[in-house]
């Protein structure tokens, strides 16, 4: 096992009904700002329970932040904020809010243009507004731990920063109120919480049998759950589970004393700056081919995970690998994530603008070797098409 | 699955090395009473490098910490915190340590006898010094977790109490400080910390899938490492693996959204009360015989777990329960802890004892079910003879 320095404050107050716990939970002073992100969070009623629960409290809201959330978006609620004399931010959504959230958290009283929070990765973070979560998506796990990623949209740059001062307080998750998520974020967040783990888990073995079978854990929870979701959306448990395995998948536990690997973010990254495909669908595409261009390095996990999560005991080594390999595949097409960049209308030109993109934000020694350079990425891409 | 909370905050700092990183943990203006056990943390140089990581700062020890932490000996420590000004503690050692450690710090600027914080379970609580941990003892998870059992030797009473106010601020493992304990206390150790996972996992289903598999992940690790542990003393990972395992089994995670049992550890309480036992011995004397009292309410979790844990697939379902029993029973005999209460020269004339003092201490009904009355304590303990 790799040292390891582990720290989460956030306290998850889990399960039907939570909502009504935000008076507890928000300081009974508290000038609040609700954060969120189109009108399905007002429609279906979220807010106003939200509201609800804060009861006298001052209450503004800044409403608006997108997928893939947008740092011209976020200054405006910086401004606000300020304008306001606020103090304290309450994303109500899925990741994009949280992340964004946090990014607003830090820029509030930073000293200094707050881009550079994004490209100094947050290393200049010393202070942040307070804020909380309630989690309406299961998928990122941004409810749970201390990292955003924000884009910039005038430069197509998608940049990510970490920082525990914006470890949300706490993260409410009522699973019922994910029954009326549409399929494709349900999908996409099944997808997105598999591919979080296989960053932490499919590297190379250092004996930390904890870490391989907390992630192989999730994997297969991951597996059953992520089919029944979209099956039966008001199944409470299904949706539960759900919830509480993304949430399990980046919050820093199963990556504690394992190397990482995170080469098909960054690549993916790249395509949704690029492309504007949801960050799910660009994990999906790159993932598989990503594991077959590292198979050797990867080789022993791979055979690892064949066996254990996908229950692949026959064969050859290369064949049981290629079977682990094609089951992943299918599990993201099983719950409709389309897997190929064509399958978006993509064709192999992006190729060519991918990997310089990757180039132009320092992406030269990716994954958990540090040995995927641009050659590698662009053998990863082509074969993405 | 049931609605939780899951709030914990302690900081871990793993691996070889991290006693040093004291200095950035404790703070610098800190005036600390570190707390320890025995004499063999002064033998084998962890209070010398602990002292040393602290540098400049006001250090006095408190020693002298036993095995089931005395309320006696510990109103020690809180006097002579109160006489010279100290502000924060370190506990040095194994749950013992760490459990005495937080009650001091409760103790210490609580309103009223300290002996009330054990009798009303902690929950007038509202203040405490602020404390870390060096733990030197894999085996109770104390180290990341509030709660604490402290015995008043006067009136044959161990009792337990909790508060989010006694969690560690950070607390140091390092694997390579368990090299020289004696095989005794690692035995102990990956009983106490199996018992605590079965505590939390073998009640009834509640379709918590991560919970489950992530206490089945801890069982099948302590079944791999407890008996390497004992075999070859100076194997880092194995010692590491040992260590992450047992604080996982009682840091709340896999307890969160569950039913919980702790029945075993009730009726165990009595036993070291009043024959001196070690904790873990009268775990693994009262949990077969637990299970096997229990196991018509058990029995679809029973079924699970020799299926999961033991890969026990053949036979009726009735001799598969009991294949599952007798291979706990054996995994706790096979480190060398006994499993009888005559292996510890105790007779049949203790059962009425034992009773006696769980209807004093008010454990009349205990079990995830409320339903384990003095009638069926008194059952599995004539079966523990």
């Amino acid at each position: 096992m790799l040292n390891f320095d582990y720290y989460n404050p956030t306290r998850i107050v889990f399960g039907k009904d939570s909502i009504a716990r935000l008076d507890e939970l928000v300081p009974a002073d508290a000038r609040v700002l609700v954060l969120y992100g189109g009108g399905s969070a007002e429609r279906n009623g979220t807010l106003a329970e939200v509201e609800a629960a804060l009861g006298a409290r001052t209450v503004q809201r800044f409403g608006g932040i997108e997928p893939n959330p947008a740092y011209e978006t976020l200054m405006g609620a910086v401004e606000q904020i300020r304008r306001e004399k606020l103090d304290f931010l309450l994303a109500v959504g899925g990741g994009s809010v949280i992340d964004g959230t946090k990014f607003v958290a830090a820029a509030v009283n930073y000293a200094g243009e707050p881009w550079n929070i994004l490209e100094t990765g947050g290393k200049h973070v010393n202070q942040a507004l307070p804020m909380g979560c309630v989690l309406t998506l299961p998928a990122t796990g941004s409810e749970m731990n201390c990292f955003s990623v924000v884009t910039r949209k005038s430069l197509q740059a998608k940049l990510s920063f970490a920082s525990p001062l914006v470890f949300p307080r706490f993260s409410v998750l009522d699973p019922v109120k994910t029954f009326t998520l549409p399929p494709r974020q349900i999908a996409n967040g099944a997808v997105d919480a598999f591919v979080h783990v296989m960053e932490q888990y499919m590297t190379y073995p250092v004996n930390a049998p904890v870490q391989d079978r907390y992630a192989e854990s999730l994997l297969q929870t991951l597996i059953e759950v992520g089919p029944q979701a979209l099956a039966t959306p008001e199944d409470y448990d299904v949706r539960a589970n759900l919830m509480w395995t993304a949430t399990q998948a980046l919050n820093g536990l199963i990556g504690a004393g394992v190397p990482q690997d995170w080469a098909t973010h960054m690549i993916g990254h790249e395509i949704t700056a690029l492309y504007g495909l949801d960050h799910a669908q660009t994990l999906a595409i790159v993932l598989p081919n990503l594991l077959q261009q590292r198979r050797d390095t990867k080789r022993a996990k791979l055979l690892q995970f064949a066996a254990r999560v996908w229950d692949i005991h026959s064969g050859t080594e290369d064949e049981r690998i290629d079977a682990a390999i094609a089951h992943t595949r299918a599990f993201f097409e099983s719950v409709g994530v389309k897997t190929r960049l064509s399958d978006y209308g993509i064709g192999a030109d992006a190729v060519d603008r991918i990997v310089a993109q990757l180039e132009a934000h320092g992406m030269k020694k990716l994954g958990e070797h540090r040995d995927i350079d641009l050659a590698t990425s662009r053998r990863i891409l082509e074969a993405c098409v």
